[in-house]
């Protein structure tokens, strides 16, 4: 049996945007390793900002990340936010991939996350070993860069237009659900007393 | 229809192991409003403990948490780690017990732990802003006391010794998957390389 995607093409947006929607078992069946090979970093990061996407039309935070075997290139982990799909009060892009790859050596992978990752998921990353992790927009939120260089790991900005649009547009319609997010339900509250 | 359980006595060992096993969203069912009001900190961190000893029981590692609303003293969320149990990575008891108590306002809650938070633990209290955390066990784990108080966390250590020989027998028997617990799968291969 042939692998449903074969070879690399330079015009594969909707091939990307059906692999955030595959189940990641079903990958290694779905993609062909050709096709695998010839993903780039802007493509696994496209990838992530679609999962963000299928998030935002769920009703949910538009955050989306991808786990990339360091030297297969295969996507061993993926997700995205659920706070509102799960009533979840901490799942987020980086949470969620790394729950879907199980326990692995994250130390041989490279984590994609479609938004600047919180303190909490900064620390997950540090204290799971991750050798790298790829930043999709700084625009919408950042800082954390710093902490997990200084914790050994790699770090590359590698700005996504329409992932930085998505969030922006999210946080404007959405301002409470994105404060929930970040620092939960009582800083809602707070705002509002 | 009157509640399983109804007025709180001394000895109630056998009620709070079974309050560990029974399903969160059920126990104002099972468990009646006097029985709650009579409930110590010391009941809920043995619950913690109950919860933890379901999860050795499981070939998890034996740690557990309960989250308790300040007002009603009701349990409003519990859980267990569940590395072997989910192949999560990440699931500590703390994350599990949040988790299980959904989108709340954590501020006006109590988390009583069977185990020192870890880093990614603390770090989730004080951006789920908590207003107040139990630690039932600082001779096995600690450190991050220190940091929740500097967020403005109120901290109680409450030492549990059913709690603390448990986590003791479960680290000489299996010190990988300990280890793995708290750094990850590359720690454990890093420490046999």
């Amino acid at each position: 049996m042939e692998a449903l995607f074969k070879s690399y093409s330079e015009n594969n947006e909707a091939v990307l945007r059906a692999i955030a929607h595959m189940p990641t078992q079903s990958l290694p069946v779905l993609i062909g390793q050709d096709f695998v090979q010839g993903l780039t970093d802007a493509d696994y990061m496209r990838i992530a900002v679609y999962l963000a996407q299928k998030s935002d039309e769920e009703g949910g935070c538009p955050i989306g990340a991808v786990i990339v075997d360091n030297t297969t290139g295969q996507i061993v982990g993926k997700g995205h936010n659920t706070l509102i799909q799960e009533d979840h009060p901490y799942n987020h892009g980086e949470t969620s991939a790394i729950r879907d790859a199980g326990r692995i050596d994250f130390s041989q992978t490279t984590l994609f996350t479609s938004l600047s990752p919180c303190d909490v998921c900064a620390t997950l990353l540090y204290m799971r070993g991750f050798s790298r992790v790829v930043v999709g927009d700084v625009t919408n939120a950042g800082g954390n860069e710093a902490l997990l260089r200084e914790k050994g790991i790699q770090v590359d900005i590698l700005e996504d237009k329409l992932g930085i649009e998505q969030y922006a547009k999210f946080r404007a319609e959405k301002p409470d659900q994105d404060l929930e997010d970040w620092q939960g339900l009582s800083a809602v509250k707070n705002q509002c007393g």
